[in-house]
């Protein structure tokens, strides 16, 4: 296939189309339009053509999209079908949340290590997986294939943390502290803003009740 | 003030600004041109100028942003020094570690309640609010203030708890489910899409490892 470089606008959109298609699939439904597509996900159909163009396109005319081949094709896309080895870094309750989160696993994302410093945690197993010290970081990845790291320590720490993560060649960042971690290194990085997606609610709610007020 | 309808893109860049405004107060910084933000935030000096004027633009030429009441007002718009109350209903993993996340108290996100059903968990304390069985939520809802519903529970329950919450009168809901959720209820939603988050790190690590392949 003759790839089109993907914007990241693009690439933010296909994890919803992976569970749109999911569910219809789970539904048996075996094609759909891009306008019943369109209506679903509440973007709009011209969207949703431009955006499945960018990687091949699979809309006929007359016939709408086949659910299941346009599934396997963002799938491969989003490398859902790989697995990618996942080390926690912080293994307080958000930590131990991600660890025992089953959603990821299903999506190919293994955690196969857990850190701390907290001598009440280290030596403790969470789903299965021993927590080490942070101390024998070094020697676990350099002995095993690390894809990603998972930062949920302490924000004061996590540049440090991240740092040290990419010069052991660990290649993907999941960060969890509310900053948006760069690094010098050529590493990738999502930063999940769970304070912002917070406060974007708080203000939603805020306007919607200004409305609700100035309507009575 | 005179205020515009804030566009929803502009609104979620908010928290950005007030998380880097807030570390500028943190090291002194008293003023700010839109082009040095611009190189502190990665967007273009325009956008941020596009972006503070809806809500009444404080930059003056020659002078930049005061990096202070701009702070203050960012907080006002955002609400976070008001306080909303929120219940969590779902003390499943995710649910005790946002129990415990601290920072969201800090923002002005107060838990009052949380619920769960199963027996090992209710009636035990999380960051000192006791777990109450679901049962107890009608009732709950009609004796406190409740702003917020945020939902831990599994994806399947996920929408008919929303429904209840929103008949409840709770005009904001949280979700945690990896689903787009949506009510027929006058009410405000924040999905918080985690594995989304992650799926675009998987795609993003493939597209650089291929690229540097494709360097060597």
């Amino acid at each position: 296939m003759n790839k089109k470089k993907i914007s990241i606008a693009v690439i933010k959109r296909l994890p919803r189309y992976y569970r749109y298609l999911y569910d219809l699939l789970k539904l048996g439904i075996t094609r759909i339009s891009s306008k019943e597509l369109s209506e679903r996900m509440n973007i709009t159909a011209s969207q949703i053509r431009q955006d499945l163009n960018c990687f091949g396109g699979f809309g006929q005319q007359g016939y709408g999209y086949n659910v299941e081949s346009l599934f396997n094709e963002i799938s491969n896309i989003l490398g859902v079908n790989e697995t990618f080895h996942t080390i926690i870094v912080g293994a307080g309750h958000m930590g131990q949340a991600l660890a025992n989160y089953g959603n990821f696993e299903k999506r190919g994302f293994k955690v196969v290590g857990i850190f701390d410093v907290n001598p009440a945690v280290v030596g403790t197993a969470i789903n299965g997986i021993e927590v080490l010290h942070i101390d024998k970081l070094d020697e676990f990845i350099k002995q095993n294939k690390v894809d990603i790291g998972i930062l949920t320590v302490p924000y004061d720490q996590t540049p440090a943390v991240a740092d040290r993560l990419a010069r052991l060649g660990v290649k993907g960042l999941w960060n969890f502290s509310p900053m948006d971690l760069e690094l010098e290194h050529d590493v990738v990085i999502e930063n999940v803003h769970l304070s912002d997606s917070l406060m974007v609610l708080g203000y939603k709610l805020n306007e919607m009740r200004n409305r609700n007020k100035s309507k009575n």
